[in-house]
């Protein structure tokens, strides 16, 4: 077990559950503060996850969009980071449990993200595969070119044409992308590599339940993403939810459409952080959080990013986009920070009572002073930051090559100067000089030859 | 089926089996000759193997060494590349057989490349990987990575060091290359990123059961390289045969060494293209081979690179290096690309006598007549070139950053000036602009940070 586990805490300590844009930005925030902090996740990395989906289209390399977390916090020296999954949370006790430890904490944050969800239809994930991890990405990138590679062997006209079908579930940003990325690579990238099959006769089916493709922008942003995806070859289906998906393809409505790789990006759901707490929580699994993010009856205890439901101050929920979750980190950060600095002033008097009792090695009484004295300054003050506000700075989406659609309020902007923006606000929030230069280089490779640099198909055969 | 299956050859048919360094440059060389390639590879690209270790601890990504065949071969208009498993082949036939379909040929050239063998112990393998494919690389930096995270939870201080004990299993190059690496990332990329351990404490041995480092090198440059490889921490253990390895580390003669990750670099065997002919090997598995690289009593046949046992003129077997690999290649198609001018002349006869007969659509006779065709222009002429000869250009091993040791013959340099020239013959013949690119760009941004950019853990958990 780590030594801190009994310890005598003489700052308060914060745990971070999960190094995704929220939890890492909380990290950061809290660096000069005076708290101990612990980041876990069960990844080495933090993701820059708005671009996963140019590593399942061959474009990117895992390592441009990921960077080590330890990396990332060396510096900061009131930080310790935890490989490990987290698999409950004690809140009486104030601790978070690991598979063989547990990790107390006097402030939890827990930022545990999302992940795909099939309402109610979990079989479909192993035909329509969603696109959250590493490893996902690294799979549809296999299933994508192995399925152009079966086409160029295969002689029967409707099993090829089965082949050569990508349908893609889901019209927010990631389906639209991950639809423009796929008609980018068959009709560019592959153009001239097969000699029996034309990948750019390649079908791209986009489909989206709703009204319209991209329901967080403007109507006028929609339609122009549309026309765009239109242009490029893919076939736009929207108003048609999908009533089945087999190893064969999808069904939609009384249409089935054959298909041999088909990407899930309709829907996502909370990590069970809910559940470890038994708060309550909506249906996707976001925790119903206080307007200061906490949970409710737990002061000391917040959720942010996917993990939590909070109002847009319309009534309807905050979206499940970066930006969100790091204001969310930071706004948290500076509410444990006024409150550890008021902590402060308690720490002493906690630790001359102990040092009278002469008890430091009884974890026991530690552990029950410790919490006492936890419940003292983990309240609410009125010295508090305000309840937590989002500000939208813009919604970015890029269509294939060349092409964006950007909304930042009174300005909507479309075409190539969005898709300069877009690239240029990407690579601005990458972590690190490194990714920076690599994901400019390939951008930049890829603008002038119409490639893509990394046509690997690697991993297990399935 | 492939349409070419019972067509009438025009030209004469080659087929390439295995598109690394050997088979990507016969293939390449045969572009302007009267014949009509196909390459088959079970990956759809190909791997700049010598880098591999780069990936194993975390200094490359996979796509930085690794070029898809097809967008290599894509301009070449005689050339087919197929994405295949080949199970054996039918010499009488002249067909290359793969699990769903055939390929005739007639020529055939065996690139089959050569993986790690374990001298009878291959219940090794599972305890000490080692690295011939990407997805061993992205393997063993997974164990590598995940040792220092596990030593880093670990609160017992004899299986802390357990985990911290690395042990590299073989003296040649990518032994040498490897112990470097890893002693790179403990003492440097990874030197301030955890909290309980000091990565630099690990402990790095090396074991050759041969008497001296880098035995192809001339001694003067093995005695070098241990010495630099002693300075960065590694300890060097020469005349010291491995005995056992299993789980929890090896045995060396009497003693143990506990070790959590142990490499295996130690050894190679031919892919098992000696079986598919019944041809006659060593005990590595490589053909022994006509001084014209052809396979005894099969002169359309060719085996070249690991694939084949070739004598350097003074007794001993060529390393299984890329630029035997690659003279090979080139040569072997030069010869065909002799015999297929020659073959010119007549097949125009041929088809003559196919269409007096009118049974075009016959495919007995076809096949029939093919091969008494092929006969005739197959055999050994005068005007063939000369056997075989491989020219030593020179030898090159890296040591960790900024030393190195490269043998030209009568030059000799080690130091900073001999890692110049390693990293610089490296880009060079590494394939494409965007892979020398992100090299270069990788590798200056460690030198200049000391850091690793690509320290992901990926992959299914073992």
């Amino acid at each position: 077990m780590l030594d801190h586990q009994n310890a005598v805490p003489t700052r308060p300590r914060v745990v971070i559950v999960g190094a995704g844009f929220g939890g890492l930005t909380a990290a950061k925030a809290l660096a000069r503060s005076p708290v101990e902090v612990t980041v876990i996740d069960r990844r080495n990395y933090h993701l820059f996850q708005p671009l996963l989906y140019q590593v399942a289209t061959a474009g990117l390399s895992p390592a441009d969009i990921a960077s080590p977390i330890r990396a990332i916090l060396s510096a900061q020296r009131n930080t310790t980071v935890l490989l490990g999954r987290v698999t409950g949370v004690d809140p009486d006790l104030k601790r978070v449990l690991l598979a063989d430890r547990f990790v107390p904490y006097d402030y939890l944050i827990l930022a545990t993200g999302a992940r795909h969800a099939y309402f109610g239809h979990d079989a479909w994930e192993a035909h329509a595969p969603g696109l959250k991890k590493i490893d996902d990405a690294t799979q549809i990138r296999r299933r994508l070119l192995i399925a152009f590679e079966q086409a160029e062997a295969e002689p029967d006209a409707e099993r090829r044409q089965r082949l050569l079908t990508f349908v893609v579930i889901g019209g927010g940003p990631t389906g639209v992308e991950m639809a423009g990325a796929v008609s980018e690579v068959a009709r560019h990238a592959l153009a001239k590599d097969f000699r029996n099959i034309d990948p750019g006769t390649a079908r791209i089916v986009l489909i989206e339940a709703g009204p319209r493709l991209l329901p967080a922008f403007p109507e006028s942003l929609s339609a122009i993403a549309e026309q765009s995806l239109r242009r490029i070859g893919v076939e736009v289906r929207t108003g048609q939810a999908v009533t089945d998906v087999d190893k064969e393809g999808v069904v939609i409505g009384n249409e089935r459409v054959d298909s041999a790789t088909m990407i899930w990006a309709a829907g996502v759901a909370a990590s069970p952080a809910a559940k470890w707490l038994g708060a309550e929580a909506d249906r996707a699994g976001r925790i119903k959080v206080n307007p200061d993010l906490s949970v409710p009856d737990r002061p000391e205890i917040f959720a942010i990013g996917d993990t939590a439901l909070v109002s847009d101050g319309m009534g309807r929920p905050l979206p499940g986009v970066a930006p969100v979750a790091k204001q969310q980190g930071q706004y948290v950060a500076r509410l444990i920070a006024a409150r550890a600095r008021r902590a402060r002033v308690m720490i002493p008097k906690f630790a001359d009572e102990l040092r009278k009792r002469n008890h430091t090695r009884v974890s026991g009484l530690v552990a029950r002073l410790s919490l006492k004295f936890a419940d003292e300054f983990q309240g609410r003050d009125t010295s508090d930051p305000p309840a937590f506000r989002y500000r939208n700075l813009g919604n970015l989406a890029t269509i294939g090559r060349s092409s964006a659609v950007v909304d930042f309020g009174r300005i909507r902007l479309h075409g190539f100067i969005a898709w300069l923006l877009w690239g240029a606000a990407h690579v601005y929030f990458l972590i690190g000089f490194r990714n920076r230069m690599a994901v400019t280089l390939d951008w930049f490779w890829a603008y002038l030859t119409f490639q893509r640099g990394v046509r690997l198909i690697t991993g297990p055969e399935e």
